[in-house]
């Protein structure tokens, strides 16, 4: 395997899975109070424009990386809703 | 312009923006308790590696798309490491 295919496909799944252990430890804490509600609103958005993207292109590490991202935001806002 | 290239447009911008508002939220709160290190490093990571992936393939958009949410994520852990 080529070293940039090796690269991407370290790269594509660190980004998606940072946010699960935000979306646990808010879970956990109850508290996203230093979360900020412009930086998820901001964020979903922009995922939801690449998963649009993705899916026009028909491309599935795009979409598969980016449904993972949007998926742990919209629970880490709902949870930041609940616990505030 | 095609709908496709006018999405990537608007999709780039929204994710690398988005932590603009967390790093200025945690700079006047000074506390990023809520945020999780793991996240973070994670993260960042992940960025580190797509920004070699970009310069690897002399892509401009991943490059400047990861360079500026490489910086932001940056300056949101020594700010968490600060304010701890």
């Amino acid at each position: 395997m080529e070293f940039i295919t090796i690269l991407g496909l370290l790269a594509a799944p660190s980004t998606t899975s940072a946010f699960l252990p935000q979306m646990l430890k808010t879970w956990q804490s109850k508290s996203a109070k230093d979360v900020s509600y412009l930086m998820l609103i901001t964020f979903i958005s922009g995922l939801s424009l690449w998963l649009i993207y993705g899916i026009y292109l028909k491309s599935l590490p795009i979409i598969l990386a980016n449904s993972f991202t949007l998926f742990f935001n919209l629970i880490i806002l709902w949870l930041k809703i609940r616990y505030r």
